[in-house]
């Protein structure tokens, strides 16, 4: 009986190792994530009950996905199997002015050719407190779409609060479909988080003054997306990440919430980046546990960023803290002092 | 201007390191092949000019296929690029008892969506000799088969001599749909190329008294075969390779040869394995060499033979020998004393 | 709500890669496995609901151990945290006529320093059918010892099923003191599970005319040996493996299974060894496994050692197959050909 | 027939993985390259028609060699066999206040005793319009010289336009050699490119007020230094690369070109090394990509200074990006956001 | 006969490769390394004769200890063999916020169970020049302690000078313990070695307004600590490292030595850091090889400063550099530009 | 002070992994090693002192080499630092019908310019009892052949056993060119070992009715061999190994001693080989330990023959065996067990 339930695709992800480029590999390190499963993941490093439900192939690669989620102690029950296939994404890490660069490999998936009929919400959200899903998972086809909405209107006649990381993904939808699409599960979404693009995106709603790929931020700015978010489709909070992109190596990392009419901004952290991939994913994994565990606000926020600026200091998709080392950073200590 | 064209399939084969089983691994070892690639890196390292004809998606990935075929000489001016995908194939390596097991995920590659109208024959094959596929390639899709069927008629036409591996994978294809594909072929086919299973498969014609699994071979049956397939389709040659499979980690391997009435038997070699995939093509690679290069019918078998024997104890699905080490061990040192 | 429950030591297992040997290596591949835990791996893969348990430190290597058997499927929840370290065991892969070796660095491992207050066998074993220890358990001090006991007497009191595989290792215990404490739970004891030399080594009997050394292995002394094991501690069912070593890379693998007064002798396999260790656990886990299905004696002997032998063939302590690779092998197809 | 033909040595570079120093080292990481010869790798992933011509060993490393230039697209038609050795430099990677460091086993190389025979220029160049060498080349020998001579002076017969980089050696030859050698080479060179401190140690021009351990550059001092090389050997352009090394680390870097009278200065990247081998020749590649393109002035040197940034990320003496990923910097997104 | 003569303990070290955490590894690099023995290698690295006295099992794991000891040119011959077991730790690699970690499993090693027996210092130290120890050694065990007491007071009599780094490790004792232990043998020591917290910790001496994980350190304060040090104890030199952390990625690094009643404070290099761990050792190291060769104090610290600035930049507990590298260093070359 | 005393060449082996090709190769594994180096590895692990002479480049490769010598237990104060180069070999690993290949690159290696003057024999002879050296070294040059008979000389003079393994290298020397010189050493030679080929190759003694390639090995013609050998130079001993090549992955072992008018014959073992480099090398290290201690005729053969046997299951030149594992192999266990 799981705390939370995230719906979504699992990939399998495959890396060149170090810093070489694709054509230079001849082998690739491979870990298992999604926006969704990144989530859980983080969730059940926070000690919480966090089930996963997708769809898998079933064959050894699905099962190792599966085996994947189940190592660090996700709630597997619902990874459906059967269907075709797992989605890959190829993942090149990027350094100082070379972008990272994914390759995706994920149509004909095995969660992208689920139904409504694959998944038991009654049963899976029976005892659960949260819901989270993201704009990924409708994109991947009508039919997910139309199970997404099942899983949304479900969880809101249970009680679930329901959040959903906008996440638009260009390459599996446009904007005028992901905001048609989008608009019709904002009603069942309490929490909103999003990057400093998804809102302009999918909704159109554009922060002023801010230019992303300089790297320039404007709080101003950020204070009236959030504000019409929030009044449009009625969200109990809006979450956005800061990022100010230097380079592929350095970023600074920071977010807003905006809770009960008021904007919190959080501390920014300059990182030196070993993974960045799944950095707004683990925001999303800290700001649900911490606001199930009764944070105030701030506390709530900068518990997030704390979370998800560690996650750029460790490999994979996942972000593999524990609460106590989320608390260290967040009570200011960030000297990176080996610890005995 | 190649010498030898081939045409099919290139995947991305990904492979855990040593014996790992695939849920144990967390990387894979990447080479990049399939029947037909695998002939012609083959032939491109005996030194002929060898094209190969395929389609792989205008990604890194994609590119990273054609890289390797370059790597090791492959003419790659009609590898085409678009499409959506570069198929896939896991492949776990087996060791005594436990069989060596291959996850295909290939469905959707750029070749498989591939047409008629991606390939222009005329120039390809202008100024070349040989023309080699397998029944891996029209079993891709109709569409993959109409551009195959063009490929045969047309080398017919301009005077190449034409081979084909039958090949037959049961989970392209039923045995039905695979009969009355290849039988169209087989008009344009001089030297046909099977394992001990294909003809049965592909066209029902068996070699008597024999247990495979168990790992009996009857030269009888086999020379019944041979003949059967010859007089139906009027092959020139017809080539059969003989596997016993002791476990995983053993074979014996041979092949027998029907040429010009006469049937030749080659030595066999007890093989101690280390990558046993791709040991058809290369008994492939290794026949159509010797017969471009004139050999003997029992010269040109015993070259194909220990050329595939050498294969298995190469990493990888292509056959990194020279003419010069094939040479070796057709005269018969096969007791590896280290060459200094 | 497990239906094994396995209780025992898990500990880092610590190898060079390939076959250096200590001295020569500069890393060292880690997994997790004893003999108990083991033999709950093979369950969990076999689809059985198996629980482990044992104690591990609170800290980041203990948690890898626990991931480590979530990852496979086993039901953590009573591998309880405390105590001091996580036991390490050194293994050095042995060739041809080079043994393997095994440095053993597990005193004070917090298993070993446990006591009865921290298992609440009752709450273990709600609903399960079978308790599966082994002699190392015990082995490992008085204080397991005296826990061990209360498992086997509460199992007993609740009906399960119980198995003891002897595994004597001699540097944890003497025979005299290994005699003494197994007697005293032979009482609960069903299923008694021993290699060639444990029934000697630990209780004093002892199969004539046996030289295991140089891998003669009688059948007549060996059905003495279970004769007398199972009258002694009136055992429903003794099971024997037969291990004949040729070498370090290869051994013939056949076991026995003495029940309801019949003797069973399985078919024996000549195995081309990937991986040696826990190949004893993976045949108590198959027997286990067969029994609790409800086979036959002579297939449940005859499961129990094709997935055994199956094991020698992969990576680690762990048998990572499943009942239908095992099926498979039993219908006697050991060809290893390749699946496709 | 190529559109660029570059002349030079090709190495096996030995690197120890990661960080670690040459006596912590177990293995090496090998890869094939040369100032000329990454200069032809850059153009060939530009998509020109680049040709590389050297001498290498009729051995399996000489070919490898071969291969590893092929499988980048190289043209290997005139990379030349025989000889005794391929020249190796090993190679360890600095951090911070440690320099990275290379160790030279050139000597012998087959390149080294290649004379003016081994190269038939006039076939070679049938069709080029651009020949690149560097001081390097000359530097192995006086055969190769009086080879290289030969080369100049086939090629601006035929027309090609001539570039050489300075690239000063003081391993392989004194500041006085060299000014000697390459003096006599100045008259057929076009293009002429230099870093901080080449013109100094081979022609004794020097930079005015510039400290270059420091890090500290003056713009009027190199335009002093363009202008003067220029002078006297006529040349149509010099560039010069401008490199601040704050640390092994870190580098500023940015480059001049002076051409038709005119200084053009490059934007500045401040680079975080992945790896600083190559830079300048990447430099080269992408200079004489720009030029043949036709690019102006400016352009040409913000497209070979952005290039050459890009090759500080990427493992390996080869720049492995495209045109495309080049003007996307050139345009000014060094943001390294991920490129989904 | 060795001229510097270390004691303590040596370490199997355990890391994770590249940046992953412990949950995510499936291989551990091993070095063998410890305050003592990192401070030898140091000495044996700039060519002088370092003994390294300790304890280790005699097994192979105690051997590959020995091993990497020689490997690095110690002496070894009073490595005495017996005992349970080499320590270990796990050291995981920290990355910008996110710290390193340190998994002690050092009990009941070898040399904590050594007692003073196993030692012959009259032997050991016969025509030594200098005995070094840390606050570690002790730490260990009473019976360690007192082996250590009867050291420095062998060194003492035979005229040595002795150097004690505190090294203050608060998961093996108190600071009340360490300050009583400690205090017993300040009495013997002449070179007090010191970090920016030690001092504090073992004696109560704390710098004034200093704020270490904020990154501050107060000159002023410092030259407090070490002057308050030397009187107390009557030291004939003490040597203070300081170190700002920035980041677990970048920190400043710099030491004062107090000596003749003079302060000198060294140049403070900003590090971006490869491995942080041996860094105070390299200190000590570069600190004892200085003094011994007659440096005057200024160039004695800024050899040691410099010395360790090196190890910040090399993986592993050691550090590998020469003389001559240190020296470039000191000598102000931190550009980091490639040696050739 | 040195036991035995070895000179010879240390080369840099670098072998791609696994079974992998040199064409497929991407890394390399370094070992140090050399057929005097490799005896001198054996007989330190055996716990003699022995010093290992030669000359290796003062470079960080050369300082490499004898790091590994170090780390093994060799005297190296004798390898003197200078000449250009360290010998490379690459070294590619063989598997059933393949055979493995070596490509040396060794010349104008440090050694091989070495002369005379670099050894002061008396010097390096001081106390020891043995003296051994190969056919290789004096092959490396007229200058090294030069200081190898001051060797001899010397090492006759002081008293020692001299033993020389004649070692033919056919791409180092002329068989003429090879009796001529070895000729000269003849008459210092104590103990003289030998393959199955070298005799006749060096000095035209041939063994009748052998034929090596196909295996068999006749016992009366190797009896006449060393009898001819040892009546010819008046050899006290002759030892001759006798490999049975069945394949690069199977080889029998076995050798004969010819000693005080006796024949001995040894055991023969199959081995399943991991690497068979430095086979024979073993086998002189075990030869030398044996008869330095005195065991009897037969049992000194044995000794050498179970010690190189082992060699054939260790990755490496080295043979890393204790004489207490020998000992275990040579009284009859070669079942592989594991030892725990």
């Amino acid at each position: 009986m799981a705390q939370v339930v995230c719906f979504g695709e699992i990939m399998m992800r495959l890396a060149p190792g170090g810093y070489l480029r694709f054509e230079q590999a001849d082998s690739f390190e491979a870990v298992y994530g999604g926006g969704e499963a990144n989530v859980c993941v983080s969730l059940a490093n926070y000690g919480l009950d966090a089930a996963f439900v997708t769809k898998v192939p079933a064959n050894p690669i699905g099962q190792a996905a599966i085996n994947e989620m189940r190592r660090y102690g996700v709630d597997t029950r619902y990874m459906e199997r059967g269907g075709e296939r797992l989605g890959i994404y190829f993942c090149e890490k990027g350094a100082s002015q070379r972008p990272s660069k994914v390759v995706y490999d994920r149509s004909n998936s095995a969660i992208s050719q689920a139904d409504k009929a694959d998944f038991d919400w009654q049963t899976i959200f029976a005892g659960a407190k949260w819901f989270h899903f993201t704009g990924i998972t409708p994109a991947l086809g009508d039919n997910v779409a139309a199970a997404t909405l099942e899983a949304c209107k479900t969880a809101k006649a249970m009680g679930l609060t329901v959040s959903c990381d906008l996440n638009f993904r260009k390459n599996l939808w446009t904007s005028e479909k992901a905001g048609k699409v989008m608009n019709g599960f904002m009603p069942y979404v309490d929490v909103c988080i999003a990057n400093e693009e998804d809102a302009e995106k999918v909704f159109g709603i554009k922060a002023a003054d801010t230019d992303i790929t300089g790297g320039k931020l404007s709080h101003e700015g950020y204070r009236q997306v959030a504000k019409q978010l929030a009044d449009r489709f009625d969200f109990s909070a809006v979450a956005i990440t800061l990022r100010e992109s230097i380079s592929a190596s350095d970023n600074n990392w920071a977010a807003m919430l905006y809770k009960d009419g008021a904007y919190h901004f959080s501390r920014k952290y300059p990182v030196h980046i070993v993974d960045r991939v799944g950095g707004g994913d683990s925001f999303g994994g800290g700001l649900i546990y911490a606001l199930l565990s009764g944070y105030p606000a701030q506390d709530a926020l900068e518990f997030a960023v704390a979370a998800s600026c560690l996650k750029h200091t460790i490999e994979g998709d996942h972000n593999h803290v524990t609460v106590s080392e989320v608390k260290t950073l967040m009570a200011g200590d960030g000297s990176g002092r080996v610890q005995r």
